[in-house]
């Protein structure tokens, strides 16, 4: 460690995101993005800010993508966040949101960034075991917290958890912040933003990343009660004033906008992920149902890690997580129908 | 203050940008953007991008960018931390290398942002006035510190300071980190970059809001030691994973590698803040010395706000900071000929 680091910054463990592949050859099903481009309005709108406007700074609080998302979820725009990332803004809700003292809630396998998230800003936490099925067990979060944080559905599983089951999470809670990380809500499940009006303490976020195909473009957003945008909004405005580019809020607003294009790629990869984990079951493999755009699956008598080795081999790469409980899971993007052949033939090989 | 906010959000007092008129008939000098778009291979890189690949996920590394800078200014890959504006960048510098419990020391008059850093990550500070002429005392800051920050040239006063002076801030500083905020520096000024070899205590940051004209795409740079990198890298990584667009890499790297339209868009603006300032003296302004894409001026006999109230009503806006000590002051950014002609023709009627 180097005397010039400020003491917490050796302890850090940071967050490793799946590989970006220099190989363009590869079956890449590795980091949940949608096989399918971003919406052709949402390259129109970007390429109408291609130009030589870039000398001037964007909107600060891109005010265009944030009626986007209220008019697309019926909220208004003041109880919409957005930013450079859904990373950036569950980083910002962790440090805006949850440091009470009290250690937040969070399931022992989820996304791994939000021990991360943690450590960045001395938050106390406790992981509590999914059941048997990989489950969240609300009951089990009826217990003194500085705040609760999960996906919905919940990472890397892919398995959803009902709304009804969140509104009594909220009921129990009423003190603190309940964060739903809705990154992959809109491949089988349904948005906890209804609920938002009436939950004060529910905030819940979202990412253009998967379902709108804007990985590449790196934005988020978080819907919730004014008093709790407003603190997102504090730490925004004293981190960086400018957090999304012109293009960045062209291209999400116009993909908003495009709901036809959405509608129609979501259920092509929900489809597609039907014929995959078919195929996976005709292999032998346990597949936990899922609601995301991949599949989390097991196969009973082949280790994971090789698995996902010699897949690599066929030039397949799929994500292995080396973690207590998972070990023997393979999480598998749904990508387009002749990489999902492609996997599934590599597998029969194997 | 809501209950559900972490206790020191009710306490942050946000950075106030230069305002983001939606009116395109303003004659502009308020937030130091270069009258010259980017370079035209900047934005055919950026072209190249917007395609269905931005449904995949930037390099989390932007290594791209990283050997551009490398390669622009002969140093490693390795000495370099890129990021989203230089206002992340400079947030994570803070975060991870001036949290030491001691203050850190910066000038009373400089980038307005500094404080507010230390209120996010609860860091104390003393502000250390300049002299009489608005430069930095040297000798002022052989104090017990934590860290130590300024722009150069300092902002809003644009006055630089020599190399042999930080230098000798260095030397006389070797368990402090000492960060030069180089925002302004392509405009007269001489990049501290060339001492990074030899103080492993030096952090220079830089922007390619300003002389790189793309304010609009949000990229930021740092230049130091491995091991000061390694620190931000740590931060970055346990925040978020992939801070710079597949555009925002492609097109900063472009811009470094394109030296000769750089250069050229730097010399007009120097060439138009010469005569700026020739302008302004004829009208009975004092300017202090700039090295800046900006010029400081004050009238001994016109008050500051009312000149820049009525210079608005004109269609001219500029920037006036309420503050002690710089109040009688009015920013003025260099516009284009024909904007900075406006500027004066509006100030001869006032």
């Amino acid at each position: 460690m180097s005397k010039f680091w400020s003491p917490f910054v050796k302890d850090l463990v940071p967050y490793v995101p799946g590989e970006q592949p220099k190989l363009a050859k590869l079956v890449k099903l590795n980091t949940n993005e949608n096989p399918y481009g971003p919406s052709p309005q949402a390259l129109s709108a970007m390429q109408a800010e291609l130009n030589d406007n870039l000398r001037l700074y964007p909107d600060p609080n891109g005010e265009r993508l944030k009626q986007a998302v209220a008019d697309y979820y019926g909220v208004q725009a003041s109880q919409v966040f957005v930013g450079n990332g859904s990373d950036e803004v569950l980083a910002h809700a962790f440090h805006g949101l949850f440091q009470h003292g009290k250690p937040l809630l969070f399931p022992d396998v989820t996304y791994s960034f939000y021990p991360v998230y943690c450590g960045l800003y001395g938050i106390p936490f406790e992981a509590l075991a999914l059941d048997e099925q990989f489950q969240i067990r609300i009951e089990d979060y009826a217990r003194p917290n500085g705040g609760i944080v999960f996906p919905n559905p919940n990472a890397p599983t892919g398995c959803l958890l009902a709304l009804e089951a969140i509104e009594r999470l909220l009921q129990a809670n009423p003190d603190s912040v309940v964060l739903v990380d809705e990154a992959y809500i809109d491949f089988g499940g349904e948005t906890a933003i209804s609920l938002v009006d009436k939950y004060p303490n529910l905030l819940v976020t979202q990412t253009l990343s998967k379902s709108r195909s804007l990985a590449g473009l790196r934005v988020g957003l978080a819907v919730g009660h004014p008093e709790l945008i407003e603190a997102l909004e504090r730490i925004k405005n004293s981190f960086n004033s400018y957090p999304l580019d012109r293009m960045a809020i062209a291209g999400a607003a116009a993909a908003f906008e495009d709901r036809a294009y959405f509608e129609a790629t979501c259920a092509k990869v929900i489809a597609s992920r039907e014929q995959v984990v078919a195929g996976l079951q005709a292999l032998g493999f346990e597949v936990l149902p899922s609601a995301a755009n991949f599949v989390f699956a097991r196969h009973p008598h082949k280790d994971a890690a090789q698995l996902a080795a010699a897949l690599r081999e066929q030039g397949v790469i799929v994500r292995h997580f080396k973690q207590a409980r998972i070990a023997q899971f393979l999480r598998i993007s749904i990508g387009a129908p002749e990489q999902n052949q492609a996997l599934l033939a590599a597998l029969q090989t194997l």
